[in-house]
């Protein structure tokens, strides 16, 4: 601990934060600049660190508190404690990261029954000094002596009720020497002691709560919610009061250099007249807009706008200012930087650059991943009342107004007919594709953050709240019933995915925006971001929307999607139930034909970037009915005694088939590069599809650029055996063709531990390693997404076991490490090999800087996430975000 | 490469196996011992190395040869291709380890039609020189030229036809000329060639032979199957022959310096008067004991005596010598270490010991933990004929005999009545255990290595083939059909579990022999080992099982198997279907208090040892009857019109209940400490019945070493949460019961990759890590267990991109580079954590040596298999075993 306790104003500048908290860095840079501001010192964050451990440190720096008291006692010709000419100070936090309204203040300090006449007489006003000695009352025992405060609200409601009044500034001055004797009551009564008539005393005592605040509830749940580190602690600025209620040539105000909520370049703001700032929060008078200053009070409007043209300048960032004029003198009393929406932090940030305040680094700098999320999807305005349907996992982020339907033909149906509609049901499976495709947004009552409806919405971008058990979703009957209400088909609701919120009616939405300024910032963030920005996508329209987004390849492209589609299911139906190898290439036969298809179209649209594609992944069950539908359809066709007829002999065999695949842990079973292993001729097909398709847009003279990828490789041998067979398979291509393909032939994903141990082995064979993050989690901690999600994983979070959810937010300490492992083993035998994540958390901001602090070349996420990996990926090559 | 390719005997010793192989360093020695050895040469494992390559080494390597023949010539006075006195050779493979029979041998090489005459007559014996040449060209054809042998024995059959006779041996002179021409024409149809006259170019090809069948597909089983590296290569050992067929002063036999079936220390063989070897295998004539040969040749009984006597002192080890006695000279042809069973191995080490001949070192490296395993479990005789009924997976070893029983409780009435069952099940569940302790054995068609008959067999030490899918059990019908053949209640069956194989009728059986030599020999290996041998038990009955094999500790106790008891299950559903704290709590105090009666017993049968109890792990559904069972249960008294009483409602809640806790992937769900995370009131149960249980039995006067240990930890977070729980409840119970305990309060399972990569911070809550490489193996290789058996793993060890199934020997690479993080970063925070490892492969001789190797303070497995792991533990500790 440094040997300096209480540094002066002008001892500070805006480089210490650190140490004196962010608004008394702030008062010490106004004062070094020469700006109205009413005197003052700080207690440093170390001294509220230090308290917290034991709280004698304050006699250590009391001598120091006493000598800064007497310098303001010089500075302003008042005393501290003169019944006289007395002066008066507040006591507020400030901690070195901005937490506003978290932790306590104390305004008026000084007074008492004797420094109470001094004030009165000097300011010419009894019922201002008795209005200012209770309301310090009032502070002073809720603050440090924790009494409840509505005792002393009782009291004043009292008194205008005694008076037949509507307002606390209409109660006279002789009344309120009733109200503070009240007060002073109520105090001994709360605490057993006689409230303090020495100023020393609630000075300390204040200084001393301001210190315990910082661990206040509200307080460390903010700190939570905003990752701000618990071992900051908070500064105390001990200022001389300002006050803006003494009279009409005295007022108080808060001001913007820019509006916050567009960003528009003029002063934004508002104030009163005769006001302390606590009026203005109250809400009793209406404040007025800035610009009635010029009016009221040109002189004073002139100072205060160059002054905070100043500040701006000053600190080339837009600043959120409060003031105070006292009998006609501007005080500055604050400055910081403001608070601003997603629009405008993108408005201000080009603005000044184009103004030269700032350069394209800072720029991009300003504008955080988290805005820009907000500006990629309409949002639910903010300021309209919500009225709560049901409350459900965040599936997928943005807004949705429609008609509820619960089925997805009735869905594409309404769609057709213009109408809007919401689609509800209890899960959703491929089967109801165009249903989602159809609707504004996706609800369920069951599956979570992976389920299909989950998947398939981000996929989309559209909103979706998914496992949202609260909701009883009735496809009979029709309706949805939560909280005791029912909604039927038909009824509006708006969805609210970015938080997962169901809402009745139609809520009014704030659209997306994506302008020009937005496109200038991700521009520059492409500059400066030592990673590329690249796209999960399955299909020619995610691929052509991933380019619109920037993206710079396909990082990862699933070819099970295109499995599911309607016309070929059957066909790959065909395959898991055929019982020979012939059987099997029939069907792959035909399969390759449809798959040739697809590849040319994401081949086409990706106009050269790299495509990785994925081979096939899932377990074969997921192709084929589900048990219990196929048992029933037997049983329908035994009764009619066509329980030998072809069609009934076909589903009796592919329930054996299911039935034969059915795994107790799917998600660690016959999945993968696995399912190549065991039968080859699908690997064989897919890699022939893939090479074949793109040497025919080659020598038609489209560019192309495919890699193959391999799911779940956990051994060096399975590498080698599909290295080798890409190599012949490739070898093979090219003599049919004659076409010479540009690639990196094939890669695997990293998504078991053991691929991450064994790194080294597999780079022999792979030529770029991609992270499936998704499943890496899930292995490394042994959790099932969905399993966890529904069962232990948010007790997990509310009891703060984790910070963040590991599947939103990469593990840094336990995935993270594995990763590391990797890139060290992978780089140490092929130092060039290509390394990317295609997990989700290729789209976190924080996911995002960890990838590229561990030397990653790409990150991949879905099309709709891309802006906010590129300005992740330049906010972590600028350093801002680690 | 080195200089020298080929060795004369004199010129090589015993210590140069690796160049020489086995052979030819054994006739190195024998040759440098004085022994009676037919002279001869060896060609390097290097050249054939090199051959594999190139085959023109052989130029390089031709004069050597030649030299080394001509050495022979002067030696015996005989010459090579020489009509008169011909030199007759005999060429074998000789590999650095021990392969036999594996690759290939030709022996009267030498002869063509000139030296035929010359054999004739010196041997006086046309008929036995005509004989010499057909055996020659008969095996120089197969060997070489790869011509049927069949074709040959056709003409041997139709030879014996035309004579008559029904022996070769009776096969005339004129006869055999004729047969010699037939299978010259005979080579000359399959090669198109002439058989060559030339016996330079037999030489030539003979060696070439041998180098090549180092590779020839049994040879490369052979040694994927004992693990043996494929870069050794085989020496050629080129050698004068010895005849054991020139009249009744000859003969040959093989003889072991100790009987290998017990270890009987007495000269024990077979030998044939007038014999070659190959008719001492081809079992025309019946051999003799070698006792005999003291009746027939009595100075060369001695001879032999004295020679093997000579032979066994000087390798220190029982020898299995090959011997030809050539017209009433003595010939060592060979020396080797002799196989013998198990049971011999522990009578030759602890008798060579007494005899002073070894070290008590020694003599524990003698005997291998495969041995020790085949001395625990009765076996199916080797030598009895099989009629197996079907082949599933080897999932507890051993072997039984019984009546085929398909009903738990008619296997345990049946056995009552004192009959011996096995219990046939499609699967068993805890409601079969009464069935399972009954039975002699047991079979099932489902389930992979860790379902729960399987687990359950191995615990107790019964046989049991488990997922034998080609076995149809009909519960109805009582029946189990198989490869076409059906089985009925009653039916004897033998179960070799060991070998996972099912056959009809009473095998004969080979007793499990533990005696006072086995004894000795685990008590030395306990004194060289560097690691305890601890056990996984969860009864008193188990933990007295473990003292009697020698465990030193129980490293898991498993609380669930408890839980399931048919007294207790009730109780643990109420726990499990109870909406509020209130009512789990009062489930929680009924099973506290049978928890610590089981406690109690356990901490008694351990004798002060450490007991690591692990707090329950299971998800809660495994506590629940099935969903379908359940809904019938209810449909059924709905139909009777109870559907409202309290059965009734008291069924729905629990299928509520059971739907609630359902899982996609249970192995990754809500289980291990995740339970105790959001039900903190079972860990907190579980824990004060532990120490108070310890704490009462120590107030007694009992020893007592109770530990915590908690499942499927994965952050700090958790561990904090644990080990601050303990310590509360540690305290309690010391402050009630005043007793203080001695022990490791708290430590965790190491059995998420997560786990291991934090294992520095968990090491500062957890006093001890337990590896459980089961789920380990699970989570790294991204495996179910149960699904990977059953799917894909086998198709695995086929393609050969296994040596080993992972869940039986561990994988070093990635599971191993795990443990190795953990152990590391463990010690790293607390030097003198202690480390042990619970999970099946710590009773698998391999990796009990890893676990060794980095370092752990024990391994802990199921009490049938402590003597094992204690060998084990000997053997890596001497270097023995890696």
């Amino acid at each position: 601990m440094s040997e300096k306790y209480v540094y002066k104003f002008n001892e500070g500048n805006a480089g210490m934060k650190a140490l004196l908290g962010g608004k008394g860095a702030n008062l010490a840079e106004m004062v070094n600049k020469g700006l109205p501001v009413p005197p003052g010192f700080i207690i440093t964050t170390e001294v509220c660190l230090k308290y917290l451990e034991d709280p004698k440190i304050v006699d250590r720096i009391w001598d120091d508190v006493k000598a800064a008291v007497a310098g303001l006692e010089k500075e302003t010709g008042k005393k501290f404690n003169d019944k006289d000419n007395p002066l008066l100070l507040s006591v507020r936090s400030g901690a070195p990261v901005s937490m506003p309204g978290m932790m306590e203040t104390i305004l008026n300090l000084g007074l008492n029954d004797d420094t109470l006449e001094g004030l009165a007489t000097k300011s010419g006003d009894r019922r201002f000094a008795l209005d200012s000695y209770r309301r310090f009352i009032q502070m002073c025992s809720s603050v440090v002596d924790d009494v409840d405060s509505d005792k002393f609200e009782h009291v004043l409601t009292a008194a205008r009720k005694k008076l037949g009044v509507s307002f606390d500034n209409e109660i006279t001055a002789e009344e309120l020497k009733n109200v503070v004797a009240e007060y002073k009551k109520i105090y001994k009564e709360a605490t057993g002691s006689e409230f303090a008539s020495d100023p020393w005393v609630h000075l300390r005592k204040a200084i001393e709560a301001v210190f315990k605040s910082w661990n206040i509830p509200r307080a460390v749940t903010y700190r939570k919610i905003n990752k701000i580190a618990d071992d900051l602690g908070t500064a105390v600025n001990v200022q001389v009061m300002a006050f803006g209620n003494l009279g009409d040539d005295c007022g108080t105000g808060v001001c913007f250099t820019r509006d916050p909520s567009d960003g528009t370049n003029e002063l934004y703001g508002e104030f009163l007249i005769n006001a302390q700032g606590e009026d203005v929060v109250a809400g009793i008078r209406t404040p007025l807009k800035i610009a009635k200053l010029k009016e009221v009070m040109p002189d004073i409007y002139k100072e205060l706008y160059d002054k905070t043209e100043q500040l701006e300048k000053s600190y080339k960032e837009m600043q959120d200012i409060e003031f105070t004029i006292e009998k006609g003198k501007l005080y500055i009393l604050q400055t910081r930087t403001g608070k601003r929406t997603a629009a405008a932090a993108v408005r201000i940030a080009t603005e000044m650059e184009s103004e030269g305040l700032i350069d394209k680094k800072t720029a991009v700098g300003r504008v955080s991943p988290v805005q820009v999320e907000q500006l990629l999807h309409p949002q639910v305005d903010k300021n309209a009342p919500k009225d709560v349907v049901a409350v459900g996992l965040p599936a997928s982020p943005g807004a949705g107004v429609g008609q509820l339907i619960f089925d997805a033909t009735e869905a594409e149906e309404w769609t057709k007919e213009g109408k809007k509609v919401v689609l509800a049901r209890p899960e959703t499976c491929p089967d109801d594709i165009h249903g989602l495709f159809a609707a504004e947004a996706v609800i369920t009552s069951r599956g979570g953050m992976t389920s299909h409806a989950a998947v398939v919405a981000r996929g989309m971008g559209k909103p979706a709240v998914c496992g949202c058990e609260e909701m009883v979703i009735d496809l009979a009957a029709n309706t949805l019933t939560a909280r005791g209400r029912t909604f039927k088909k038909g009824d509006f609701v708006t969805i609210d995915g970015t938080s997962g919120t169901i809402l009745a009616g139609e809520a009014p939405l704030v659209k997306a925006t994506f302008g020009d300024d937005f496109k200038k910032i991700l521009v520059w963030a492409d500059e400066f971001a030592k990673q590329e920005v690249w796209a999960n996508a399955d299909t020619p329209e995610d691929a052509a929307r991933a380019i619109e987004f920037g993206a710079k390849g396909i990082g990862l492209c699933r070819t099970e999607h295109m499995f599911m589609e309607s016309g070929r299911l059957p066909v790959v139906q065909e395959l898991i139930v055929a019982d020979t190898l012939e059987e099997r290439k029939a069907a792959l036969d035909k399969l390759k034909v449809m798959q040739k298809e697809d590849f040319v179209g994401i081949f086409k649209a990706m106009k050269g970037y790299p495509v990785i594609i994925r081979l096939l992944d899932p377990p074969l069950h997921e192709f084929l009915p589900k048990e219990n539908s196929l048992e029933s359809e037997i049983a329908e066709l035994e009764k009619k005694g066509q329980g030998q007829a072809k069609e009934a002999l076909y589903k009796k065999k592919t329930l054996d088939k299911v039935r034969l695949l059915h795994e107790s842990n799917p998600m660690l079973g016959f999945r993968g590069c696995r399912l190549g292993v065991v039968y080859p001729e699908i690997s064989e097909m897919q890699m022939y599809a893939i090479l074949e398709a793109a040497s025919e847009l080659v020598s038609k003279g489209v560019k192309v650029r495919p890699e193959i990828m391999i799911p779940l490789v956990g051994t060096k041998t399975e590498m080698k055996f599909f290295r080798e067979m890409a190599d012949r398979i490739a070898g093979d291509v090219a003599k049919k063709t004659g076409v010479k393909l540009d690639y990196l032939l094939i890669g695997t994903m990293i998504e078991v531990p053991r691929a991450a141990l064994v790194a080294d082995e597999l780079a022999e064979y792979a030529q770029f390693f991609s992270f499936g993050t998704n499943d890496l989690t899930q292995t490394a901690f042994g959790y099932s997404r969905d399993d966890a999600e529904g069962k232990f994983l948010f007790n997990y979070l509310e009891k703060g076991f984790f910070k963040e959810n590991p599947f939103s937010e990469l593990d840094r300490d336990g995935v993270g490490a594995l990763m590391k492992i990797a890139v060290e083993k992978g780089r140490g035998v092929n130092k060039d090999i290509s390394i990317g994540i295609c997990g989700e958390h290729g789209g976190d901001p924080s996911s995002v800087a960890f990838c590229c602090s561990i030397g990653m070349n790409y990150v991949s996420c879905s099309p709709f996430r891309i802006p906010v990996a590129r300005v992740a990926a330049a906010h972590a090559a600028l350093g801002v975000l680690k």
